[in-house]
């Protein structure tokens, strides 16, 4: 090979996306030096029967101070991973995180600094983004004018909330960022990526707690409307999904253009077509299914491209940081419905 | 009968909906003493084509004034419906009128002024409601429980811009109301009445003109985002529907609630099942479609019943005014996008 195969580890596995963290790393011949984990986190148990290879070690700094280590991944508990991201840039290391990364405005600072001073690359796994063939697709389609310039989006994140499975840190804001922080990320990267705006005022934001009353800090719903000079962007997540729900979320996404329509159903179109990645184009021509089966998922590769060469393809990391700006702002501004 | 035939008349055929006004009126049994319109707004050709038997009055005083007329209906050009609307209550009759119904907050108050010294029936057709039997459905389940306790409502509605079917007021929001006040008003009246909240906070509104920079006056984008102390509602409106849409548009509205969410595709599936009125429901029990053929649209029939009976089983007449005084507000503050 023309450069040397990229070595990673793991610091974390406290949710369950770092299947995906390390899977995709794998598949595209990455080696993983191990990994650390602090106790018997839910997700460990499907981590060592997908991965039975992979090695734990008894300490992080095992990891996080190895020489032979170029990118450390983390799905830790989310107040966590900033520490565990600032840890492994300071060492040398770039970092993929989970989202959201980052909880606090202290943490997102401080990891912004440290980013600086070292040049490492701090990435936030966006998972609904990088994950989606449809998104790829509806990507590809705005890019090229397919409905014309974009005025809005609306955004679904609906989340099974999976009651069985959640440790305890799940149901505390202080520990996850809070519904926004840690699930709106998600749309606001959407917003900022598709309108192609650095950033945007937060023209409102809400939270509320209406189907987990002995859950008294948790958030089950929240929403943000987002505006920019030229585009405005409505986002509501939540812990709701129903149990006849097939899959664990119907989020959608809709672009809507000055000459046409993007709607993407993500997941599962409800009562309709089998499969994920539904895309629907609306534009002057017809209404029409848009196959997504061959659209690429470019982050991993990208990212890996970056970790060698110091390049900046899988996301700008002023981005990533203006999302989770937006996205704590978004958290630290909402009012809280009673 | 028991009861005498209701008779009515129409003032003002300056927007469409003006034919299914008079013709459901007219499927009732009811009896058209004959129309009055300014000059020739569009929609007389069609009028005339429609309703062959009905005869033009050469001044709107004959039908106003007219002792027998128990009802008049109204689809004026939007700033001159309360002034209708005004004289008609003052001679003694009921007033059924398009939205928006009013156009400036001084006109809402004049028409509430009215209403209340005469006693008169104000009612705006928010025919978004009230024409789609899949509205009548979902209300029925939320009013049943269906999808627990509702938490947000989003709703879409697009429209095709016509061009070549508009007169000179639609373009100016002097005379339309603006975008949010004429096409919003039907949003606000679904939130209001799925959330059964009287009033609600204009969290934010925005409206723009992106697509039509000609015509510097028209908004051709508008949003308002809506919070009470249990619901919050976000609801967008345009005249971007493009020309490749089988229909007028994409009318949606997604209730999400506590157990569930509904889905309402108004007025087409795209790129999925034929015909309108789509609704989905999922819950605990599954993912599925509901039938909405036989679901009523009790409106029109209960309107008269309430104009002879002195009833008030169509819409009451709080709620009417306060999705106005909503949609006023809404448009007053919107912020313009340049």
């Amino acid at each position: 090979m023309a450069v040397p195969p990229l070595r990673f580890a793991a610091i974390g596995l406290d949710h369950r996306h770092i299947y995906h963290q390390v899977g995709r790393l794998l598949d595209l011949g990455c080696t993983c030096t191990g990994f650390w984990t602090e106790g018997e986190p839910q997700p460990l148990g499907g981590f060592l029967e997908r991965f039975p290879d992979l090695s734990r070690a008894d300490d992080p700094a095992r990891l996080l101070e190895d020489l032979d280590v170029d990118l450390i991944v983390t799905a830790a508990i989310p107040d966590e991973r900033a520490g565990v991201a600032v840890r492994a840039m300071r060492n040398g290391k770039d970092v993929m995180t989970d989202k959201p990364g980052v909880t606090t405005p202290e943490q997102l600072a401080e990891v912004k600094r440290v980013q600086t001073e070292t040049g490492r690359i701090w990435s936030v796994d966006f998972s609904e983004r990088f994950e989606v063939r449809a998104m790829t697709r509806a990507a590809e389609l705005v890019e090229a004018g397919a409905i014309g310039e974009v005025v809005h989006l609306t955004g679904f994140g609906p989340h099974r909330l999976n009651r069985p499975l959640r440790p305890p840190w799940f149901f505390d804001p202080a520990r996850t960022g809070g519904i926004l922080c840690d699930l709106a990320s998600h749309q606001i990267d959407q917003f900022l990526y598709l309108t192609g705006a650095e950033d945007a005022e937060i023209a409102a934001s809400t939270v509320a707690n209406r189907a987990n009353p002995d859950d008294l800090e948790l958030e089950d719903y929240g929403e943000v409307l987002l505006r920019t000079e030229r585009a405005t962007g409505f986002f509501r997540v939540d812990w709701y999904t129903p149990d006849g729900l097939s899959t664990w979320g119907d989020g959608r996404l809709t672009v809507l253009g000055t000459e046409g329509f993007i709607e993407v159903r993500k997941y599962v179109d409800i009562a309709g077509a089998s499969g994920t990645d539904h895309l629907f184009l609306v534009d002057k021509a017809g209404t029409r299914r848009v196959d997504c089966r061959d659209a690429p998922l470019p982050y991993y590769e990208a990212l890996v491209r970056d970790v060698r060469e110091r390049s900046e393809t899988a996301m700008s990391q002023g981005h990533c940081f203006n999302v989770m700006e937006l996205a704590l702002r978004a958290q630290a501004r909402a009012r809280r419905l009673p």
